[in-house]
């Protein structure tokens, strides 16, 4: 279901609003919500309601909602928890569809709260209404005046809306807007968001005349697979970007203390927002340097930035900056050059960074930033100004406007210090020129903005689920195993199932007996990895359970001398035996797995394989369904997997094409049998191209689909 | 030699001041120079030099500066940089022994200037003078209100010296100093640093009661050695936090286009630094919030911080930032719990982060505050405030600022928005309680004042190098193999060095012939690895030259099989025969190698073996000599040495001991040899604990010492 513009209208453009529970007092949120429709110049009816008072900020008050004449197409809340089923059953009875609830109380104040919320959301679908909150600030749109929140002083109309999983940050940056003269044009506080998420939100910002970036600040999102289609279909043309916070186990915890939400795992959350073309900020500033960037030019359509300066110092930590933001710094063309030399002369070092010197004059800005811009050397401009006596901070940035103006990639500003670059910093934002504090706020937003762009170019595609006919044979075996309490399966129970599928196993026998382990040996060609069959064992090794590169003629010796190891060891497991198999022949080692997040569901794992290399991280997640492009970039993103695509010093390129299949086919495998909880080939061997991939270990753990929510 | 704060005193607190190319005219810096002196309150004479002007700004002019009236002991200048030697002289003569030459077109500007420079570098030695710059833009202390800079707008008296490799860069930071009422100590700006250098002003200011904190921005290190053991001294009692610009490839350019200096290497700069005890910030705006949270408070003693907020959102974005430092958000114990529900009721919840909600009293605050400054659950405190109609921030500030007065601990703080908290954020800084934007700030500010503590705690120690006298004896080895111009070492060369210094290398045999190899097989025990000797070859294994696990009876056949492999790949090189080595037995895989830096000198390298592990980069670096502590710290800085440490799934424990007196070694060794430019153990096999380190490969470039600067 998709929500639209038009279904949020009454929301952020009602024709009329009722306050529930408005109050006469001055310092009350129910006279501070009224008071600040009024100074804000909301048009539209202001009904009070309130059993006690006559009157309210000179408006008429209502005793009950039932009473208010039309228009009124919008509830505003700020009553006891309690009180709200009743007053939302007489908004439906109304006719009134749309309600903001800022009151507090519900899921996030413990069990009593929760079955309130549920009852609130019941009341709701009965009538066909829709609500924002609780336990939010509700909505603000400074194109209708609209406030129904405690924010005084809001900032101009403007293409930015943002989305926030807490009220108190967005009044924060509300506030933060306001000072530094950047427009907004829509804020909703979700709350606890039982009705409508951050999805139905960005469903219809992306379609808004209004709004050209969406920012969302998200502590979890309420329902991971409609979110990532819905952020799919719209980040492409507005783009959206986001701050997670809870990615840390603090963060977690004091995420969870706030709102009661269960989170997905970081890198559940860092694939999903990946994969459907969100951008992520890292820290507040960065969303908000983002914002501007992205509402107020068109994003730079490649890496390439030449940096215009008056000082070569910021202009070294922008070089900085730009690199670790993954962007380059080429020198000029020699049509630039020349271009440059008739421009501004000799004298400067005609170099990027072009230093121009700390004189540098408003004339000389425009004359060289036009040059840049039409540079075919440079996809963007970054301009640095450090104020001096000499020097014109609001000149400067009317000669940047009137450079951008003609030209079709965007400029940045950073113009450095404070009390001097006021007025120019508040004459760049007039010119919707982004402006920084420092280059590296600069370099991360440009950054971002080129990362919107290749979203733009190349969207994420709809990805049909593949075919799980095949793998649906498994099922019988998997509920067998459930059914016999067998939750955790080793390679033994998982190489059938994986063969059943067309993964690639080395050849292999369970062996219960020395002479099956002996015939086999003889059946093959060596040499062999004899593994210790027992159910109880997670880290064979550890025990001294595997014995590797095995001659034929040595496997019977060491039949019992493995399980002899053991039993020293571990003297109360339970042995069945030896698991014989051919070693593959050498290659680069990495894993293949599953994980099952809460939010988002099935999630692929790729990395480098061993020990060392685990605790290295070099790994990367995608969330299945996912295209086999998508496969492809997983394996880019390791080291380990760069070094199978490129090759490296000792080591040949690998079977890419293997290892993405079989990346696919473990994805097919995650979406088919919702009860495998976690899953890992590790290690899989790769080959030299053509030549495939050999999995020689395999574990599962399984969980009944119905223990969770 | 140490430069004390007396003896820059002339520069900081002049008697009387020359300005040498002082000009009549508005808007020249010769004119502005004087302006800014008189503005701040300069209280010494001042003596404008002009050989046409009778008066400038009300103050007579002198034609020359032998005939200006005492106090006359420090001189300006500001003229072309063909003029400065000649007024140098002049300045000399008049018995001047400061200079602050603002004057550029020195070592920045090509040959000419080279020579320039070094010009008058003598003509100071000749008079024993000493020069701040050239090609910077002097100095400014508001404690005497001495100002040599363009910059018009003063901070006020403070605490924080700031040292700038860029005067723009500096000018700005003082722009935003003032802008945010932040006071400061002292500015120099050191241009080219030809005589007075960032180690001079480290010394200086580490003894200056006005300083209780450095700041630096710095592009490159004059004299490393000189800087490390300043550093080294002052940063224990007086922290020192600086910004290295120039540490990427395109930053580093930049550097080098601005400056003309050579840099060092990111790793050298990053060893050095931390060996010597000095913060780094990551961003200017790092360097600056960390800048005040050391000026204004004594740093937490330990990483458990207590967050207070009235607002979940903020609060969870701090747990991310405060985890990511490094540091803890504990719950509190059973004391503070009960402290807290007396002052706050049970009403907030009572876990880190303390949410008690939007309307948050200032007398809550202070309750709050007070209980968990005293609670011995924390080392800090984090108080975030989110401005809304019910609460005001001045009264919070003074809040927190009573909270502060009596604790032994630190108070940071953190007012988001702009324009409600402005007066807010003013009155913490007057209380000096040190004030962020974002929750992201404070956390790395607050981590970077943990880390000055543990310098405080644990000074870097004074390493007295080591004796080098064993390490003597390679001299003449050395002294040949440069002669015969052979500068590539490989193990048949280096082993017989590396045994003569106690360096364990596997037994081993450079046959020239099949029966030399066989013999040595025959009289150790196997398994070998045989490897092709050839001088023309850095990477044997490329070309098949590398034969591992030979038996015995197998090192005759595959003498001559490994030397017809490299044959077909690489038909012209120069084969002598084969290397025989005693496999050793398996153990972790590491890496132990040396890097000259040209600023630092000899660099030691410690890191995880194998191809794929140094594509992952998982390794650490110290700036020789260092202690064997340091050693022992190098080795846990890698997710490898951390492995040999403390073992891990399928791996013990390894010999830290032997591999940290092996690291020693190498450093003695680099330090007694200043030829080698390159050196590398590759692999080192760690074995287990009291079972020693084998040394199974090794490398060296050498480079005669007399090609270095």
């Amino acid at each position: 279901m998709t929500t639209t513009m038009k279904s949020l209208e009454p929301f952020f453009a009602p024709q009329g609003v009722a306050i529930i529970g408005a109050s006469a007092r001055p310092g009350k949120l129910g006279y501070g919500v009224i008071q600040n429709l009024i100074r804000n110049g909301y048009q539209g009816a202001i009904y009070p309601i309130n059993p006690k008072a006559k009157e309210i900020l000179g408006l008429r008050a209502y005793a009950d909602v039932t009473h208010t004449p039309d228009p009124v197409d919008l509830a505003v809340m700020i009553i006891p928890a309690r009180a709200v089923p009743e007053a939302l059953q007489a908004c439906g009875r109304r006719g009134i569809r749309a309600v903001a609830i800022l009151s507090g109380g519900f899921a996030e104040a413990g069990e009593e709260g929760v079955a309130l919320q549920q009852e609130i959301i019941a009341i709701a679908r009965s009538f066909d209404m829709r609500l924002v909150g609780p336990n939010g600030v509700g909505v603000l749109n400074p194109h209708s005046g609209l406030n129904t929140t405690f924010i005084e002083q809001i900032p101009e109309p403007g293409n930015i809306a943002f989305l926030s999983q807490s009220g108190a940050l967005g009044g924060a940056l509300i506030d933060l807007a306001k000072g530094q003269h950047i427009g907004i044009s829509y804020f909703a506080s979700l709350g606890n968001a039982a009705d409508l998420t951050e999805t139905d939100f960005i469903q219809a910002l992306g379609h808004d005349p209004h709004t050209r970036v969406i920012t969302a600040y998200i502590e979890s999102v309420h329902d991971g697979p409609r979110f990532m289609e819905a952020a799919r279909q719209v980040a492409p043309h507005t783009p959206i970007i986001a701050l997670k916070a809870g990615g840390t186990q603090a963060g977690a915890r004091a995420v969870s203390s706030h709102t009661a939400s269960l989170g997905g795992s970081e890198e559940a959350y860092a694939a999903a927002l990946k994969q459907s073309g969100v951008i992520r900020a890292r820290s507040i500033q960065e969303l908000f340097d983002t914002a501007i960037a992205l509402a107020y030019r068109l994003p730079p359509r490649g890496p390439r930035v030449a940096v215009l300066t008056n000082a070569g110092g910021p202009a070294a930590v922008a070089a900085d900056a730009l690199a670790r933001s993954g962007l380059q710094m080429p020198e000029p063309d020699e049509a630039t050059l020349a271009a440059l030399r008739q421009a501004l002369g000799d004298a400067p070092q005609l170099l990027n960074p072009f230093d121009m010197l700390g004189a540098a004059s408003s004339p000389e800005y425009e004359a060289a930033a036009k040059v840049l811009l039409q540079s075919d050397a440079y996809d963007a401009l970054l301009a640095i100004l450090v104020p001096n006596t000499a020097n014109d901070p609001v000149g400067v940035a009317d000669a940047l406007a009137r450079a951008a103006a003609a030209a079709e990639k965007p400029i940045y500003a950073c113009f450095m210090g404070d009390v001097s670059i006021r007025d120019g910093r508040r004459r760049l934002h007039q010119h919707r020129i982004p402006v920084y504090d420092f280059p590296e706020n600069a370099a991360w937003a440009m950054a971002n903005a080129l990362r919107w762009h290749w979203v733009h170019e190349s969207p994420p595609v709809a990805v049909t689920p593949p075919d799980l006919a095949a793998y649906e044979a498994l099922r019988p075996a998997i509920r067998t195993f459930l059914e016999e309490e067998q939750p955790i399966l080793a390679e033994a129970e998982l190489y059938p199932l994986l063969e059943t599928i067309g993964v690639p196993v080395a050849p292999w026998q369970a062996a219960y007996t020395k002479s099956e382990a002996v015939a086999f040996a003889n059946q093959h060609s060596g040499p062999f990895a004899l593994k210790i069959l027992s159910p109880d064992l997670m880290h064979k090794s550890d025990f001294g359970g595997v014995a590797l590169n095995v001659s034929a003629e040595d496997v019977g010796k060491l039949y019992w001398e493995v399980q002899a190891r053991v039993r020293r060891r571990a003297p109360k497991v339970g042995l069945q035996g030896i698991l014989v198999q051919q070693m593959a022949p050498p290659g680069a080692e990495v894993i293949v797995g599953v994980r099952r997040d809460p939010t988002f569901g099935p999630m692929v794992m790729f990395g480098g394989g061993g020990v060392y290399v685990e605790a290295l991280r070099d790994v990367s997640f995608r969330i299945a369904p996912f295209s086999d492009e998508e496969a492809q970039r997983m394996i880019s993103e390791t080291v380990a997997g760069r070094m199978i695509m490129f090759g490296a010093r000792g080591q040949r390129p690998g079977d890419v094409q293997a290892l993405a299949s079989l990346i696919q086919r473990v994805a097919a495998l995650a979406l088919a049998i919702p009860e495998l909880e976690e899953f890992e080939l590790n290690p899989v061997i790769v080959h030299a191209p053509g030549q495939g991939v050999t999995v020689v270990d395999a574990r599962a753990i399984l969980r009944p689909a119905t223990d969770r929510a």
